[in-house]
């Protein structure tokens, strides 16, 4: 497994892969794996060449967000990569991203400003400029994606469909430790009691698909319901919890279609995202 | 030569080229073709197929500006591109490029305020975002564009760098009319009266070229020699007449780099565009 800084050093080595007639998968991710993002390599494993990205992105976080403390272990996520049978890890510096002068975005309108957009408001259009570019880089066949960022996988979709980018966009089940909490990077700065507090999130979740299963399709009532339980968290503090189109990210009022249910909460300081998706028989 | 109208069709028949070992060049066009863009498909012919798209694009055209005017002849178009011997005409509908629910744009900050940006406020995000997409359709070795339109090609290169788009951007030459008016699919709104006014740019061109091949570094003078040439034409209105650095659009007061020396003019209603580029030894 090569570990590579360099852009034109990327696209040699996966220019000779498909030139022997290699398919190339790629998980983009900001690294600090866990299970969650191994979840994803091992899916990737479908094609002939596995290609993961670690870059913590500055360009998707705003001023007084996490950028500085964002959890980094390149050497730990080279172990996790290997073992996986990874073939190439891309782990450029910021300044090989974006060298001086850099002045180029894309961006999505619609989709991006509801949910996490709304208190996020520079988030995806770094998210849509890094992921369009990363792609240009590896040039895969499939790209794979967690639903734990069900809305960064809409606009992604979104955006490979819009602009015509060659490569198939691959979401991935959310990966849950075994008392429920999705798998996040951002877990590792929960406190031990704050670790306990977050199951709020997970047991909303759990609580909210079981009322879609049984025959649910009043929003008001399921948030309700869904809010209720976080709200008995005193460490808990929603951010948002919303019933979404799947595809517009516009809130419903009746579950009528395939939509999303999400959140955002904080616990203490620490914001967890979890969701998840129904699509009426 | 086909003529195809439908995305995936494209991407079917260039795959099948590369797959054969092709190369491929792609010019970009708005149609209503001339000389000036049939040297760029000379050029590409140095690509194994030559693509030709002709897409009239919605999205950078200002709402006051001449979308539905635009001159537009699909039939000569074809026959001309067949005699120069291109191999596919992609020519879609709007709502082939746009379908309902579109909603991504690629933009550049900087580059494109300056200069035509000033007066065409959302053009060259159109301009981006309908030359990325394009570029993901075709995906061209080479692509060609007209140093007429020097701030575009100035942008579009910037585009390719900062998202690492995996093609080449090639800048041809400007074509003249015999008089010297730079050709332009505009210049058929011109009366014979203006036709004859609009040989003031070119005219401001060649004494402009003149002076700094003679030594002239100061902007202020040679500006205002350039100015005063289309001022005595009284059908002349000059939008903006500037020198500005070559990579980055920003104006210069001395010739002491890569200068662009770019005007837009107003010829009655219609706004022409001209420019020279000066490189000191």
């Amino acid at each position: 497994m090569k570990v590579v800084k360099n852009i034109s050093e990327v696209k040699n080595i996966v220019n000779e892969w498909k030139q022997q007639g290699c398919t190339i998968g790629f998980v983009p991710t900001m690294g600090y794996l866990h299970e969650g993002h191994g979840s994803l390599v091992v899916k990737a494993m479908e094609n002939s060449k596995v290609v993961v990205s670690i870059f913590v992105n500055p360009m998707q976080f705003g001023p007084t967000e996490d950028l500085d403390k964002y959890p980094r272990d390149l050497e730990k996520d080279s172990k996790y990569c290997k073992e996986l049978g990874v073939d190439l890890i891309f782990n450029p510096e910021p300044g090989e991203m974006y060298p001086e002068g850099y002045c180029t975005s894309v961006d999505i309108s619609g989709l991006s400003e509801e949910l996490c957009g709304l208190s996020r408001p520079v988030h995806f259009k770094g998210v849509c400029t890094v992921v369009n570019k990363l792609l240009n880089i590896v040039n895969p066949d499939k790209a794979y994606f967690g639903e734990k960022d069900a809305q960064q996988l809409a606009i992604i979709r979104r955006m490979v469909k819009d602009l015509s980018m060659n490569v198939e966009i691959v979401g991935c089940p959310i990966i849950r430790e075994k008392d429920g909490l999705a798998k996040s990077s951002r877990n590792t700065y929960l406190s031990s009691e704050e670790r306990r507090a977050a199951l709020a999130l997970s047991k909303s979740i759990f609580a909210g698909k079981d009322m879609v299963k049984e025959g649910c399709r009043e929003v008001d009532i399921l948030l309700k319901k869904m809010k209720d339980i976080i709200n008995e968290e005193p460490l808990a503090r929603i951010d948002y919890l919303k019933a979404v189109d799947a595809m517009t990210m516009q809130q419903v009022d009746t579950i009528d279609r395939p939509v999303l249910i999400a959140m955002a909460v904080y616990i203490g300081k620490v914001r967890l995202i979890d969701n998840f998706s129904f699509i009426p028989g």
